[in-house]
């Protein structure tokens, strides 16, 4: 066993910090003022484009991709270090990279199961982030986290396909840049439980879809990233080729994809932790109270050890995650991805809480990124279902032995 | 001991119970078009005038205050059931019976400190509702949890006070309805620790008074009661008449002011408890997954449970310290009042996180109130100190014995 | 609603107090040089009967049995208080009033259900504290949380019942004084769920009934009150007349004896918070530790602070539970039964563990009583069903609604 | 970054691993048998006797000890696997491979600062298990986490050295193998804080030397390895060449004993989380309640998830803490020996304590090793001061940055 970290991720790494203390953390007030001052737009940032621009200037383009197909092809372990780096500023720092979901994953999809014509399309606008994409799985009216309670149809209908169905939490969708959206439904609700689901290509521009209305997060409407839509599929055609893989693959393509989807999260939520600590230490020690600094108070000095045991530790599993799915592959090291998706976001969402609580009323507001943060992390406790199906899941799996 | 509810309490508990019903859950939704109708207005909502005249009809109104100018003489006790009604829609309920923080608070200062002429001037309208009001302590420079850091200064100057200072989370002020601000300052920075402090009624249109910045929790603005201000407070001058009791009396105000405000924060968060464990029941009882309803999970039934069990014994608690607060006085309760404000929120908080999990995506959007709910009372555990100050103090006094 | 104690409870505490303080805690270390003496008895301890003596004398007595066979004749809510200050000594208080279990419950079964003849051959004995008595309902080889896996059978034959079976747990068992045990067991497993079960009363010197062995807990062997057996039922035969109301009668004896027994041992364990916390405060005041008082430490004065807030609201739910049973009868009482079942016993494991934690090596040892106190508020969160079987159960009748 | 294990550890590990399924848990009943058979003994078991003559031919022996004096030059990392299983069976598996606490840190004191006649004399016949040992620190009067508060003296006197003091907690001294005593103290009070201390060497036999009596651990009198003790120095009198080191380098001595003796400490307890949950389980699937398995119960398999996320994470921050032991010093992995000691105690803390919660009655008493395991583990959270020591320190360090 050895803990020391190789050489091509150190540097990377070392160049991805410096770039967001350069460029990033610099850029937030200046998303800000272009949010503030275009309160209906949901997308074409130009401090966004500056970034990447910058970003794939410097070689910090497309890291999170496997393998040569416009990819970096670090390994998981390698890219772990740099997504935690790219948390710190979950709104700029991903997107600058190219690397910010749900683009990351749709990418993957295509880079993984597309075909050829596809990945012309799709696939190279994306990694030249010309586009960008959505992902359509949840709806409003089932529990998503049970694949088999979804009830979008996907028809088969001469050379085409007939999509039909409601989606929400489409993250990205608000914004007009989301050229493609890949959308999961049935093509055959008979089928063996795992064989029923199928992965589409829609363009955002196909006759019946329909953007219904933007979700909030607490009150935040993540404008920054395309918001999350509400998405009405009335009966849309796209051509037969659009599919994914094969019909049925449906449920195997939305694994594949969760892994990797799953562990970046968890690596820029360790990155989201360590911004809220560095915001806590700095508060504390800045301000006083009853005749002592708060950096003196046993509650804040616990509170900063608390969060230091829990990002070693947790880092640790993510990293060991990384490297069971670069060694062993993602299905083996399924309970480590498990594993890491219930404990990483509930840790740092204390860490969070704790930082927003040492900065007083601050903390809730919009002057710190804490309460942003906090909404963000809040809601990875339910994406790709609730920590407690995953809880159950896992301890049914460690019971059977 | 005896823990059967006095009649007039139920009876007054049953109507506004009723009323919440009939009129302010219907109302919700009434709300929010008109909020979304004007996304640049703070204050002067039409649902909100019409709900007030019902109550005002149904002698729901003004059930906070004590005494006879013009409060209902309800004991603490006693208004406190109503009030744990008026937390199931801490929006729109406590403002439609008149019972709404900071409006409360500072009709209590005026009723209880004030003058006959600031009486006429300022209570009687705000009893009336025909005006609202702000209270002006918080600074956003220093822990405001310490009273002596405040840096606002009150100078006299021949027959008039100038204020100077700035002020932050002054909630209602973005309203131009509030017409009138309680300003907390320093009369004389070298007088003894809490004989520093006083307190000054500073009409809104007052030359130097600036409105900065509206604040935001969470992302939400706050603006269905009047939002959170930043006010910048330049050579503001005021008639010496405008001073609250005696110069150095600020400190003393304050705590009086601080022990309903606290105790009726505590019966509308047992109120906030109870609606969000209602929503989760709801919900657990109407949503499906993996072959069952989430009412049958295990986890969701321990979480209803914990709730419950929370619920009641925090329910007993705030009582029994609105029972000392009218049989002992508010400074013999100070333990008690201390204990609820601790306990209270932190316990609804963890509710409502709750009622936000079993909900999925749901529960963080504006699709219920849970996320707002939150936002609300996760801001209570800092608001008038955070909690560890509180725990703090609480310890101290208990390790003396 | 009314918090204020009434006057005989008042006295009889105040009096119970000073008992404890005068007599009852001064004669711990006397019992601890019994016990040291005399490694191999199980009961007859002298210090107890000394206090026993005194304790009658002051009219202490059987205080804990309603209505007027013997008993003291007060409510639920006037014993409370008193159980409470036994609370503080376990191991002599209850005992030293008769007031311990489990003869309170064997006696109120009696009392309760039992004939003429079973009430003048052992209660009465009993009450005048000549005997002790054991319930044997707990059994090795399964979940007894279950009722209705209870093994032990009790077959008529003749004139006689024949019960066979293995209870363990039965506590005082050990003591010879322990002359008469209750026990429960399957009179007719074809009925009902709940008709099962009958209670048949066994004199300890019964051919067939062997005593296999002493329990312990954690290290503890807990003779000071009898120990807890594993006893063998091997077809011992009593007379019919000793079977405790009718066949099938077991289930709802069992939950009659439960409800006075659950809160008996809450109202015991906030006595035991309440000395746990206060040996917390003497030692945190005494002890210095890197220049200063442990009471001004951070972390002491916040766990002194939770440590009030949970005993002040947990002791209201235990005395309106009391209330409850009081006013609308225990059955009508058993959400809040089940509550405080769950909620004391783990409250004040937390207060004793944070105890012990304060006082270092000397809280785990002897030389205070808190470790053996946690291991006796530790096995309360199993006894009766462990918590998670009444959190299920609570939760399932909140979500029903 | 590389996770796989060497191939010696790896080896290592499974010979201890079969040799603890082979030998050493059959051998847990026949060492309580000769518990019980000799009720005042404290040391000399023949079961142990076995067991260390078994794996010392199996090469299983002193694996703990760094370098070639005796050891087997395993570093920190190798060590920490085999450690983690001897965890499984904390009465028998460390001694068997003659690892087990005091002697593994006494031994290191004299390996690492020893003079070549101590060696001979004290070390040499500890490597071969002819003798035990105690170390003594810990005192009965002060706080001994904080080392300035030793009231223990050591003072010169011509060629000899008096120590005068009062010691508790010395783990193993009930033993009467126990020949030697590392006694901490100060010879100069007047000196720097960390330059007061100095250690020596005290053969049990000195005069002056007095076992005042055994402690007890939850009622645990730890007799299997030789109890804790409380000794009595009374002017006694060893030769000067038994110091340790030179005066004033105890408190040094002392630290550089204690990382390595936590991170064992530490990788122990990792093992014994890993029996308790492996308890847990197997009980689980055996038990049935209210129809079904309590391995499908969902707070089941809750406490199954948690437990194995948390194991693995903490495991792994142990391994990288062994590891950097190993390539940047026990100094320099300060932070994260800390961060161990804390973290690792309460989580396996938890873990036991819903191990014991599965099992019901049977979890408390001595039908299993878990109340047991619950007792050390629990010691552990205040052994080498209290974990609240810990985290205000390494807090500090982390606010400080």
């Amino acid at each position: 066993m050895d803990f020391s970290v190789d050489e091509r991720s150190r540097e990377l790494t070392d160049r991805a910090r410096t770039f967001l203390e350069g460029h990033v953390l610099p850029a937030e007030p200046v998303l800000d003022a272009e949010l503030a001052a275009e309160p209906d737009r949901w997308g074409g940032w130009r401090v966004i484009a500056d970034l990447q621009r910058e970003a794939r200037a410097q070689g910090l383009w497309n890291l999170f991709l496997p393998g040569d197909h416009g990819g970096a092809g670090l390994t998981n372990l390698q890219y772990a270090s740099i997504a935690e780096v790219t948390g710190w500023s979950p709104r700029l720092a991903p997107v600058a990279f190219n690397c910010a979901a749900p683009d990351t994953g749709n990418m993957e999809v295509l880079n993984d199961f597309g075909t050829a014509a596809q990945k012309a399309q799709w696939l190279d606008p994306l990694l030249r982030a010309e586009i960008r994409s959505s992902f359509c799985m949840t709806e409003p009216d089932v529990a998503s986290s049970d694949a088999t309670n979804i009830g979008t149809r996907i028809r088969r209908d001469g050379d085409e396909y007939v999509v039909s169905g409601r989606k929400w939490w489409s993250t990205g969708a608000m914004n007009p840049d989301a050229a493609i959206f890949i959308v999961m439904g049935k093509t055959d609700p008979e089928a063996d439980r795992h064989r029923q689901q199928s992965m589409i290509l829609v363009p955002r521009d196909t006759p019946g879809v329909r953007i219904v209305r933007p979700l909030s997060v607490f009150g935040y409407d993540d404008r920054d990233h395309g918001g999350h839509a509400e998405i009405a599929f009335d009966d849309v055609r796209v051509p037969a080729e659009n599919l994914i893989g094969d019909e049925g693959s449906g449920f195997a393509i939305a694994q594949a994809r969760l892994g990797p989807g799953r562990i970046h999260h968890c690596m820029r939520a360790i990155g989201m932790g360590e911004r809220a600590l560095a915001l806590m230490i700095a508060r504390a020690n800045e301000r006083q109270a009853f005749g002592r600094s708060l950096a003196d108070q046993g509650v804040v000095r616990e509170w900063a050890a608390e969060a230091r045991i829990q990002l070693e530790a947790l880092r640790l599993l993510v990293l060991k995650t990384a490297w069971l799915m670069d060694t062993v592959g993602n299905r083996r090291a399924m309970t480590e991805i498990q594993a890491i998706k219930i404990a990483v976001p509930r840790a740092v969402q204390t860490i969070i809480d704790r930082a927003i609580q040492v900065h007083g009323g601050a903390g809730v507001s919009s002057d710190t990124p804490l309460a942003e943060l906090y909404a963000g992390i809040r809601s990875l406790r339910l994406a790709d279902g609730p920590d407690e199906v995953h809880l159950s899941s896992l301890g049914r799996a460690e019971l059977r032995g």
